[in-house]
């Protein structure tokens, strides 16, 4: 249960750089490559020859090559040659809208006709020199939504990441959610308390005391389809958290970007935008290494969620106020999922 | 097809020393731990918040607390808190009947108010200091009842077994099966033959001469639902056998605890009980290796067998003589079933 | 959706010169053995008593012995003895028609009163001292009639095979494509071109120059149900290409026989005959390990085909020219299949 009518983000582009790449997103096989003029293409991941997936293929001179015949097909599907064969007159294959933008290829699953690039998030942190961004991707074994649920509570971090970026003043806190629009916002201040150690090296690496009492914030904002970005940091206390001045805080934006694969497995695109020190590559580094681990702690326990979930299908779950947030962001996935479903203004005229 | 309304070996105490365990007994997913007092409790592994198992949590102060969470939850299935959350008027887990004895963990996975703990098999060696226990659990992916008719049936000893327990000898002497009630017996003695290594290795240990000429038994008996207890030994040809008297034999009980998992998987708990030397540790050390490696040597033989029948279901097979204990067997359980699935006198009486 | 009907290579002989092997062909479970006198038998792999594959099981003087309780059973599939029971009488197992032939072991999987040795096809290279023969077997997770595509369009080479066999001139030789009866052939001439790495090799190992111009050619030739022999070969330029003189020629048979395992997986015999040097075992294993390792690059493709085709049920592939030999093979599978479901002509006559 997915919009398809939504962009995605389908990979980085360094995952094309070299070759073509397949994956399946939201149901759709699909292989990623770079046709003319370094012009990201995406199209069905099936050959129309023998069916083989493109994907094993290569790219030469913008034309995606079959790897097992030979069959080239350019940026719009279509058959552009064979070698000793006549193949123009092929029936093309299925195209997806695809942009390269902000440092990912983003890709629209549903109907093409409806794919506005205007409706890619501004990601302001991506195009600024005054930000860096470091993350990676990992492939997960359950429902897109218990990631979105995963990333709208932070409650989670006190439990599976207790030794990182957890601590008992998180669920002391109460969140406050709410909703703009399909913006879902989820908030939560912690005041006067002592930094995790992820923020004690955080704030050592700003050369500010990593044991003094800090203010936390974290502003967790999901939009549709299944984009959430958390605004994090701490800043001495009193100075007025999340709005205190540079030299006092420490803070950066958690990026997440997460695209189902099948009913239950997705894509997981996370990652960390700063701007703090932003030319330090090694910084950049090291923060995504230790990211990659924290993130990865998460695994387990949604795999193990979703078992669970399939094993017990009728079982009703319960909603907390920690749910607040999850539970508005499926609202709107569940609304446009009906819009999807509803048949088209036009087509009712037609009717 | 097993019997739920029947006391089962769920684990060992050493699983849930240091954190809950999850397992899965009769197609019922439970998480067993120590509550207060150390006391064993056992409820369905599934966090009624979002549906994570509880068994991936910790206890603290006898209350299983979610990983993920934090939801706090009692012996009784009971939210017993949460931090900042109102949690007590969640409906309960469901709780499995379980009770700690023998050196078991023993669940009942049918309706709790049919559980009594005085069904619980007395297990007389495990209760002496004139007896050592040894054993250890393996994971097998067959029908539970494969196990029964395979230790019903020791012949398989002079094939899978031929280097440790097997010999010619087993197979030539006919066994002997009847039925006390639900209990099934079948015996096989062997007279004036030579011991196999595993017991000239236990003469040895007992100051006894290998090489002298024994009589060999095998006891096995069933109970139900799946507890195949075995009594083997060896003694000094002609002094009686069984019978004979204690410095003229080594004898121990072989204990096999059989635990449905699935229609087709099982939680196999083995072990040997011993009443000479029991205070010797290594020895119990030593048998316990040499026993694990004997019964490995039966789960390829047990896998395929189950594979086998999956691709051949309309296939019916052969009971020989040497089946007679594993068909009684069945018989009891397949009485069993049709009790559970007969309503109850209560209910008939109710329409 | 394979003939049973016919003969298929089941194994080699070594694979079973210790031990009984289980293997299924045509979804037909079957344990192959050497029975009285070293004659070759194939039996249902299914032991009558418990229903444990048989082929865990060994060969004693003749017999096939369960290795589970040690039921015997004959050539004939018949339970010739078990100790200490009565098993004369029970129902005998399924037995398929098997010879030993041209150095492999062939198995009927169908209607066994329909199975004539004559139709074994003759290899007259595996009987004469002037060839020499070296192969081996992959395990494929594909429908069989894919790698029957694969071998009679050797289009792929130039893609696939590109450092060994592989060259662009391949594909710029148009193939034709003739039926005989029930025989399909592609063949190929390339003209006065260099020889790819492969044959620069066999050039060099018959002392003649690698960088020669020369002829080549590939004579694909498929007979029922799946077999698919390959002419293959280089002459000097204008020699008169695969009717060459010995001594201005290098050429060998590409062997293949493909034996259904299941509707999505088959075992590939894959293999060489050559008449040259026949006698040099050095080079038969040389030869080997380098067919093994051109043949193994194929196999990622044709899983990955077979994924995209189950993923796509619905889509009809293209055929090319260069498709012209798959195409007409699988007509002739797809008559052998029809004449397999009518009834026939003595049912009708009774009828």
């Amino acid at each position: 249960m997915f919009p398809k009518n939504v962009w995605y983000v389908a990979c980085t582009p360094e995952e094309i750089d070299d070759k073509p790449l397949g994956r399946t997103v939201c149901n759709e096989r699909i292989v990623f490559f770079r046709a003319e003029e370094g012009k990201v293409a995406a199209v069905e991941d099936f050959c129309p020859h023998r069916g083989a997936p493109l994907s094993l293929g290569f790219v030469r001179d913008g034309q995606l090559v079959c790897g097992y015949h030979g069959l080239e097909m350019n940026c719009e599907g279509k058959c552009s040659s064979m070698p000793g064969q006549r193949v123009r007159g092929f029936p093309a294959n299925r195209t997806y809208p695809v942009v390269e933008r902000h440092g990912f290829i983003w890709v629209w699953p549903g109907e093409a006709d409806k794919a506005d690039p205007e409706l890619i998030p501004e990601l302001h942190w991506a195009e600024s020199p005054d930000w860096a961004y470091g993350g990676g991707l990992y492939h997960i074994q359950c429902d897109y939504r218990l990631m979105i649920d995963n990333l709208m509570d932070l409650t989670h971090e006190t439990y599976i990441h207790a030794s990182s970026i957890g601590q008992a003043e998180i669920e002391e806190a109460a969140p406050e959610t709410v909703v703009n629009g399909d913006e879902v916002i989820t908030r939560r201040e912690m005041e006067n308390i002592t930094a995790p150690p992820f923020w004690q090296a955080a704030l050592r690496g700003n050369n500010m005391a990593e044991d003094m009492p800090v203010d936390r914030w974290q502003v967790c904002r999901f939009t549709p389809p299944s984009h959430v970005l958390i605004e994090v940091g701490v800043a001495a206390a009193g100075k007025g958290g999340i709005n205190a001045p540079a030299e006092s805080r420490v803070a950066s934006v958690v990026v997440d970007f997460i695209t189902p694969e099948t009913e239950t497995s997705h894509w997981y695109f996370w990652g960390m935008a700063r701007n703090f020190n932003p030319q330090d590559e090694a910084l950049t580094e090291r923060i995504k290494e230790g990211q990659g681990k924290i993130f990865a702690e998460d695994l387990e326990m949604l795999e193990s969620q979703q078992k669970n979930l399939l094993a017990y299908p009728n079982r009703r779950l319960l909603s907390l106020n920690i749910d607040g947030g999850g539970v508005r962001a499926r609202r709107i996935i569940d609304r446009l999922l009906t819009e999807e479903a509803a048949p088209s203004p036009g087509a009712a005229a037609a009717g």
